[in-house]
């Protein structure tokens, strides 16, 4: 054992430092951002502030106050549909919530029958802890805390973004680069803020739970484990009722317009087109802030309940114990430092560095994190310590829990290069698909399946190494830590992962607002990059969403009192082999839905343009109210069941059947699940980009296959159709059912263990 | 501990009794279709004998000389065709055979260093058991005979299938019931063979060994588990070069002729017309047919290794150990008296008949076997004995075995119904689907593969019941006769599975000699029943080899002396996840073969099209010969890699890795591997019978959706084209890739027992 170089008193400075540096940060960006006037009297001022000259006038008027108005309106229209189905969505979600409250506090209540009295710890029978009541309120508590922190990242996530999306566009008339620094820069204000508060919430939790639990860290940590399933659940619903939202209404809209009545994504006339746009926000952006807000605090939820019961906990080593929330301080500050590369120290200039500059945050943010994570680790640890391993004490030294962040960190990296490498238009996996084209939609399907399929077997390996790495080092703290490391990154992993809806989202606005086509070619070629980004934001919250589970899952195992899980047992394997079907059975509930309110959007939008007249000429304004209310009932409606088979499928398990077929199910649909949401991202993303390749027409074999209306192009359409849903609703919604499914069942372990596997018991 | 009833001379008996009699009445059934008289003069004497009337004459005379010659010719060109595919494919895959025959021996025979004196046993360490360089030789020799059984079988199906297409063709002049009896009997000759040569085989090879290993009966079924990988890794090779060069000609034959070309399936003038035909008996007949051996062979193989160190094997009762191959035996004669029921009974007179009569054959075969393994286990098993179980010896009635058995084969029975639930165009699953194609194909393929994805709910909670309970009652040899059970009715299934291909082809024979189009018409109908009953062959076949393959896996930890596989073990857990990702790596290989391959048949069809005058008037004749060759060439070049990942996997882990991670890729490929081929088969039956039901037109709502070269028909084509790699290459693979690896892991177990895990012994 050894001495911790950082004070106490230094951790309780650094961690609500760093997180107000993140704060203030975003408040910044965001500053900068609204210098992009969205009145037209001042449409050309601000652009000086950035320090960037004017070099590239548009044909357009830069002052022309018709298209700025109107690009004011469509925003407005956006953000009014966006805000309103929140609204909507967290009525329904608000109820559910209140609903869980009660049952985590009547399930954990009645762990030791509601007793007041202290009892013997869990870990350490010598010592005495706090009441199972205690657990059961406080439990509630942060689990009601975590929701409402989710919630508030999705809807502040969908605010900003829905803030920056026309300011985009108006940009993209003077260059691309000032369009792609204002698209980032409105993504970073969404990364740091949602890094920063999470980190702070936490933080003030854990302060405010102390004043109670005292010296009793085992309960205390056991009762933030709340915090994480508050916030995977509001992220459950986010991703999915968001999800089915936005491609309901994508896909509505594209069968209609694109294939049936040969006019452009985005145009005005077509009557779903608020609706995609809005879709983009509640579902891509919001949904997503709550999915990789839920990493993280599942993430920091399992490191911290593993110490609490290893020697920081044991022994009350304040700044060791809270090792994990230093992580994510730090990886404030160095997001801070790399957002800096892409907004102010390089500037981009044509199409093609936009996906290099991307990359290179990456790059630079795993570099410096590096660096970062190694001092981390020699301040704030003791030079040797121990750490639970299901019912041992293991010995570890500080620079190998260093090793268990790095590996986790680099994970990620390569997993971001690999979903760059299959969904990027500028390698040949989408180049292959986009050729399959050529001979129809089949061999499109068929080729972009594959690709996905392949895509997977890097990242996969990546994860093992991850895995064995830290398993071997540090057991399940290990895991939780590597996880950690890969999310330390998460402003930066945000910041360019929300970029890609609001890119989207400007060639919207632009198509709307009647702007010129080389404005749209500027807007696609932010979206073409933004698909990418998009995938990689999904590997990393995929890739972290295994590595939580894992953890949430060691840390289940261990909370349950069971030392092994043996596939060779029947209750554990039929566990697995139930698990592993759970990802397929979320699957065809999504993607059903999907179809279904696409039909239904279908015939709204066949409907107007036959009934309405004057609609395709232009001269009347279709009904965008209408679609936008189809998505919304079709989305509220549909979650409910994906939503209940994911909250339900840990208890129903764990009562019935107990803790070992439980643990089954988990490591099962952990396994299975991670395969297909990887792949369901990659082969929507290689769809999309493969797509965009042939639209754009940048080399002579993209051109062999254009232009626009062409049957390979109407190929590459029906693949962007199909991966819409795989991408945007049933695969990144996954992730969220693994780690869900993990940390609920975490924070039922004391009642399984005391009441579950009831139809044993009763055989 | 009590007597077995049937004395040992019985079980001598009874056994080749059992297998002669399956022998003489596929016999009798191919002279019955051989009386379809394929010359010209002779075309009617003989359905008299059927005891049918001819009421049906067609407006063909059926005595027309040029349409039976034609047909016989085109039967000729599709024979000729397969044989020399599959005499190709045998030459590589002879290589390959002698290459790991000779691996087998070298692994098999290091482990005690090539010595020829007798060792102790491997469990029972007090006697003394032959050498292991006899098991090296043994196991070999079993090898090579599972491997030219298994190559014999899936030739001989082809070769009735290929005799038996034409006739069905003339028949289905007559009436639907007629050509339904010839490809029902024709099936029936295939499945009988099939499953009477795998058991007689087996039973010989066993008495042969018995003389040499006399008393040692650990050693000699241990050599016994090489004749299960011999017929899998052959039953590989053929399902996925089979695979392959039928989906390339199919998919190809498709999108050139139906989708740009606008001619009808299987015209003469396609030049891939042959190939297609050709495909359909080498991949479906006679890879399946390998592959059905495979699990028979495997799940005896299994149930036998466990016996032999239970008290069956200990207390060397000749009848109780012979238990699984007396299953298999009564299995023969009560799917005789089933198949009597199809041809003999009853008759089909309409089209809606075909179906209830086929599933009829499912329930009457269950339900008699029920009773006859009830007999077997009252007869053939002492009333108490022990099964090993992990290390120990558990206790277990003859009546708990039976259930083990009886659940396996309800669960096969369930399996089928789900599968013909979700497959079949009688029911809403693929109506939904087909009508989804109102708004294109894009819909299409999203409900379609949420259809896949949602049909493997009910099978996989199916399998984890039997699992459960043939687990609890007798541990690993539980599961292995339930598998038994499963496939106790394989003449049965392989007869129903057969008749479609068979049926696919005699349509394809109907269109290319011109005949009328009330008889595609008829063979259409036919054939749409047979693509749900192919489904549901897929459905026993995974159901069967996820049972096999847990039951190998148990064998294998057995052998490898482990007695735990534990989850949260780093060595084990990333075992688990690699082995979950594998056969999304196998499936992306398959599929992009077939992408390929199809892309090089294209073109070369559109380059006969636009280059021999007189093709679209059908005044000149296609190259057919130059489109077979692109599907063999492409198939025997793109199996390699697919079969070297399955093959080498458990030699690469088990020497590098050792046995730990082993198990945990045996365990991830099989609970991910089983929900991917399941779902795979299903989606693609449903896609081709959703394009059917479109075609026949049989209700108001198919009515709308057609008729053929419709903007929905075309949907439902492209859905067909994408299902054809994933119902008849990657998901029919998928099974034998999950037991394949299994078995090859317990016939390798005592090599990497011994020398495995090289890569942590350094380390």
């Amino acid at each position: 054992m050894g001495v911790v170089l950082l004070p106490d008193l230094g951790t309780e400075i650094l961690i609500p430092v760093c997180a107000v540096i993140g704060i203030v940060f975003s408040l910044v960006q965001w500053y900068i951002v609204a210098q992009v006037k969205l009145s037209p009297d001042s449409g050309r001022s601000n652009s000086n502030k950035n320090g960037y000259s004017e070099s590239l006038i548009e044909e357009e008027g830069l002052n022309d106050p018709a298209v700025v108005a109107k690009c004011a309106e469509i925003q407005n229209a956006i953000s009014e549909g966006s805000t309103s189905f929140l609204y909507t969505m967290y009525q329904y979600v608000g109820v559910f919530m209140v609903a869980f409250a009660v049952l985590i506090f009547v399930f954990l209540g009645s762990v030791e029958g509601f007793s007041t009295k202290s009892q013997e710890c869990t870990y350490d029978k010598s010592k005495t802890c706090k009441p199972a009541l205690a657990t059961a309120v406080f439990s509630t508590v942060s689990f009601l805390l975590g929701a409402i922190t989710s919630l508030a990242s999705g809807f502040l996530g969908m605010k900003i973004a829905t803030y920056a999306n026309a300011r985009t566009t108006l940009e993209a008339r003077k260059s691309v680069g000032k369009a792609f620094i204002v698209a980032f820069r409105s993504g970073a204000v969404m990364g740091f803020l949602l890094a920063a508060n999470g980190l702070l919430v936490l933080y003030i939790t854990i302060l405010l739970l102390k004043l109670y639990y005292g010296d009793d860290w085992e309960g205390l940590f056991e009762a933030i484990t709340g915090y994480g399933l508050g916030g995977s659940s509001m992220a459950l619903f986010g991703r999915v009722g968001g999800g089915i939202y936005t491609k309901a209404a994508d896909v509505g809209a594209d069968l209609v317009g694109k294939i049936e009545r040969n006019i452009p994504e985005d145009d005005p006339r077509n009557p779903a087109v608020i609706a995609d746009n809005v879709g983009d926000n509640v579902g891509d952006i919001a949904g997503m802030g709550s999915d990789l807000f839920g990493s993280y605090a599942e993430s920091s939820c399992a490191a911290l309940v593993v110490a609490s019961i290893s020697s920081f906990g044991i022994n009350h080593e304040f700044t060791a114990i809270l090792y994990p929330l230093l992580i994510s301080s730090v990886g404030i500050v160095i997001c801070l430092i790399t957002t800096l590369f892409a907004t102010d120290f390089f500037e981009i200039k044509a199409v093609k560095e936009i996906e290099p500059a991307l990359k290179k945050q990456l790059v630079i943010s795993t570099g410096l994190m590096t660096v970062a994570v190694a001092v981390i680790s020699w301040v704030a640890l003791p030079s040797s310590f121990t750490i639970f391993d299901f019912g041992t004490q293991r010995e570890v030294k500080n620079w190998q829990l260093f090793l268990c962040v790095a590996v986790g960190l680099w994970a990620g990296l390569i997993i971001g290069f690999v979903t760059e490498y299959y969904t990027s238009n500028a390698y040949s996996p989408v180049q292959d698909v986009a050729d399959s084209c050529r001979t129809g939609a089949a061999t499109n399907v068929i080729f972009g399946l594959a690709l996905g399929y392949k895509s997977v077997i890097i990242p996969i390996f990546a994860i093992a190494v991850s895995i064995f790495v830290s398993f071997s080092f540090a057991a399940m703290y290990g895991i939780a830590v590597a996880a950690l490391g890969m999310l330390s990154t998460i402003a930066t992993g945000l910041a360019i992962d929300a970029y890609g809806p609001i890119s989207d989202n400007a060639g919207g606005i632009a198509e709307m607002a009647g702007m010129s086509h080389s404005i749209r070619e500027r807007t696609d070629a932010l979206d073409a990059a933004g698909n990418t980004t998009a995938a990689i934001g999904k590997g990393f919250a995929i890739g972290s969403a295994a590595l939580v589970s894992l953890a949430l899952f060691g840390a289940f195992v261990s909370r349950a009192a069971i030392s092994t899980v043996d596939v060779l047992t029947p209750k554990v394997f039929i566990g697995l082999l139930v698990g592993a079907m759970l990802p397929y059975w979320f699957s065809a509930m999504t993607m059903k839905s999907v179809g279904s309110a696409a039909l239904k959007m279908v015939e709204e939008v066949r409907r107007q343009f036959n009934e309405i007249p004057g609609l395709m000429e232009g001269t009347t304004k279709p009904d965008y109210a209408n679609c936008v209310k189809i998505s919304t009932d079709a989305s509220i409606k549909e979650m409910i069941p994906p939503g209940a088979l994911v909250m339900l499928t840990p208890l129903i398990v764990g009562t019935l059947f107990g803790v070992e077929t439980l643990s089954g199910v988990l490591a099962g649909s952990l396994v299975s699940g991670v395969q297909i949401a990887i792949s369901a991202s990659n082969t929507g993303g290689a769809w999309d980009n493969a797509k965009k390749y042939i639209e754009a027409g940048a080399s002579d074999h993209a051109v062999s296959l254009g232009p626009k209306g062409s049957d390979a192009h109407k190929a590459a359409v029906i693949g962007d159709t199909i991966g819409d849903p795989l991408k945007d609703t049933s695969g990144p919604s996954l992730n969220i059912l693994i780690k869900l499914m993990a940390v609920e069942s975490l924070v039922f372990a004391p009642f399984f263990a005391t009441h579950g596997g009831l139809l044993f018991k009763i055989f």
